[in-house]
């Protein structure tokens, strides 16, 4: 099966966390809207009214004739067949629950720098900015990692601890300098950094072109009056 | 099978979209935190070391020895068992991104009145709220709107539209003014809230004392200056 992936082309974003399960699965997929002509084919299916189960938003995989968008739910689906999930439902749903809880969390990293409007720019937001992200440092931030980092995992790795690696990367990217006070009270999740980190498919997915670097229009940003002191 | 729904005992919040699909089903069903002793239980469930799949937050669901959390996931997973979904695998995929998209739409109602950080009161981020519920009335409630009014529904009546219901109703107490001079252009949502609050069960338990009143405490909030003119 060759998947058909959905998202924007220039950022990490969401679609990242779909990215980084077909990477280190080493599956057959096209990464749609980063190819010419892909964004035309990107909004069409947004925008279209002969599209029956139009998405909201990307990212948005299709798989034959089957659309799916909202990315804990494409990984939901996806994983199983990737290999990335056990088959069992009570299993399987754990790992729901626990990545829609990180796609809260990716939420409340967004809105650190958009806490007025997602159309507004940074810049017109700036002073706002900066008291949610104190809100965010202060307390969500550990909230989350304490979260999981308490949870037990499996012995076999799934989609969630990739996209947990992908929360680290990124908050470190962001907030570096909360996370260097924060990390030495993280070690399981650090660990399970580096263990993702070390996947030899996903090593080589992380040294290739196909890895947008973060940058100033994703959802994770370092603007460094966000990060405290 | 008696379902133990847990959530805060005094607002409708993510927890009433759980309850309508169980009152509109006949379920039977406990609402543990309203019950004496219930919020120690439920407390006992998110911060004890010896529950190994602790939920994050409330609403969760009991259905013997599963606990699952995430209002979409609950519904996901309950709404075959009421009737209120299809069993067919990708019908419910289509419900449940339906339903994700909801769950986006709620975090941006509850945004308006808490734009810095859920941990502060309304009174101390009253401007910053000005700003984003006037972005919320202009951008984002339209895109919600036009995106749930243009989808074509099935003729059998799932939890995806009782929770269409609830926003509606929701949107009626928060932002009366603004609904009102919305909604002439989304007769399909209107019509299907009028069609859902018909129904015997659910408008018998809307009369009922099982249904919390909106109150200045939940998600949807009445503060006029957040409904501009």
């Amino acid at each position: 099966m060759r998947y058909e992936l959905y998202y924007w082309p220039s950022i990490q974003g969401r679609g990242e966390f779909v990215r980084l399960a077909l990477e280190d699965a080493g599956a057959d997929y096209v990464d749609v809207a980063r190819r010419p002509k892909g964004m035309q084919a990107m909004m069409h299916l947004m925008e279209s009214r002969s599209v029956k189960k139009r998405p909201f938003a990307p990212p948005f995989l299709r798989a034959g004739e089957l659309i799916i968008a909202q990315t804990a739910m494409i990984l939901h689906w996806l994983a199983p067949r990737l290999g990335l999930a056990p088959k069992s439902e009570a299993a399987r749903l754990w790992l729901h629950q626990q990545q829609l809880t990180i796609s809260d969390w990716l939420v409340e990293v967004h809105d650190t720098h958009h806490p007025i409007g997602s159309g507004l720019y940074y810049e017109e937001q700036k002073p706002q900015a900066r008291r949610r992200a104190q809100d965010f440092r202060e307390n969500r931030l550990p909230k989350y990692m304490d979260y999981f980092e308490r949870l037990e995992r499996g012995k076999t790795l799934s989609y969630v601890e990739l996209s947990l690696f992908q929360m680290i990367e990124g908050l470190r990217y962001a907030f570096p300098r909360a996370m260097r006070a924060l990390e030495p009270e993280y070690p399981r999740l650090v660990a399970l950094h580096d263990r993702v980190m070390e996947r030899p498919r996903l090593a080589a997915y992380l040294r290739s072109k196909r890895r947008i670097a973060f940058n100033q229009q994703g959802i994770f940003r370092r603007y460094p009056e966000l990060d405290g002191r």
